[in-house]
């Protein structure tokens, strides 16, 4: 996969490309990673990229032509068409389905925008995806960006080792993670729970999934909605609640 | 207000921290910010960091003391009690009122997994929140902690300029903010729509908060259900709901 990103900031970007999974992703040439200034693009004589908002009103919009040309200039080489992504507050919220939903294209382009907004042409006529990474106000796209590459990045074939991959499991069965714990068995007395250390594997998978069922109703009882859960798990879940409420 | 991040990865964080709005936090001392390589705690003698999980199952979790030990570290030198969020899947959803919440505290402290998972006696007696910054699966907390640190520090007193602080808007009204335009009010034969061109400041009003409410019901409608509409607003909504379906 190609991921060019138009930014103002580009060195922004050079911690999270240049380690980990980024990294490893573009030495095993699964992934061209490009940073490019957009300010490059500006016909402008003082190379200004925005501009007073019409109508106006504070802070300052980004003005369309460096944008179009800087997309015109990545799309015209490519032989494939590319999907182009503007980060902004009023775009889809960012899920995992739409990471594996991006994580089969072959070219993606990112635009960031810095504290300015976008000129509405931009999102009309240039680009193909409008994505928000949540409801929280950032300084500019590039950390959303980073975001979206990195949550794409790991899914690209042959990118993660086994030792990650079970990370997935959380989002995969939509239930929160059940708790892990680690040696050692006591910790200042935090003790492991005794069915960890029992060595019945059968006992051990039912506590899971128990914990499972029982942290997400806690916490998120929204993803609850979207998953059908099986007979025995219904009635986990109705002890659960019982056990709240008494 | 101070930062402190704990992570196997330091060098993931140059870049951010370095730049834009972090970086002018810092030079007004308005943000003092550090990031710990928290392997240098493990008392083990190869310094590992994680382990196998109790009960089998795939990936690693991290060991408890080398977490422990660094936050008391952090702690001990403190003035104020300082909270520790916790970056992980099963975390609270990060929101705005949430990073107006952090901006209020006087210490903050990350802590950053990568592949790896937690052991429950850090969630259970160590962390004060635990923070999602949204549904889909990352490398580690790292990218997590650099959100919210940037959702927080432009929040600080006399971080943002005046060219930024207007951006705020697309949540503090609870609705998507609408359309912008700036110059050429004609480029490549897409036009500024008249009504911002006409000087009309009312006009102009009427419609920003039209297009407002508009944007909001076509991509987020949730976000109309958290919020109480002047009696103007309802008539506009009810006009638009009506225009959708005819």
């Amino acid at each position: 996969m190609k991921i060019d990103v138009l930014s103002l900031f580009p060195e922004m970007f050079s911690g999270v490309f240049g380690q980990s999974i980024l990294k490893k992703a573009q030495e095993k040439d699964a992934l061209e990673l490009r940073v490019i200034d957009f300010r490059e693009f500006s016909t402008n004589k003082h190379r200004n990229v925005d501009d007073y908002p019409y109508g106006g009103g504070a802070g300052m919009v980004l003005t369309p032509q460096p944008l179009f040309d800087a997309v015109e200039h990545l799309t015209k080489e490519a032989p494939v068409k590319p999907r182009i992504i503007l980060l902004c507050p009023q775009g889809e919220t960012f899920t995992q389905s739409k990471a594996e939903e991006l994580a089969e294209e072959e070219h993606l382009i990112f635009l960031c925008g810095h504290y300015e907004g976008y000129d509405e042409r931009v999102r009309e006529h240039l680009v193909t995806d409008e994505i928000s990474i949540g409801d929280y106000v950032l300084t500019g796209g590039e950390l959303g960006a980073m975001v979206v590459i990195d949550a794409v990045g790991r899914l690209l074939p042959n990118v993660l080792g086994k030792e990650a991959s079970h990370q997935e499991d959380s989002f995969s069965t939509g239930l929160l993670e059940h708790p892990q714990y680690t040696r050692p068995a006591d910790f200042r007395g935090m003790k492991v729970p005794d069915v960890l250390m029992s060595g019945n594997h059968k006992n051990i998978e039912i506590w899971r999934k128990k914990e499972s069922l029982k942290r997400t109703y806690e916490r998120r009882p929204d993803l609850l909605e979207k998953i059908t859960l099986t007979k025995e798990e219904e009635i986990w879940l109705n002890e659960i609640k019982d056990h709240k409420t008494t």
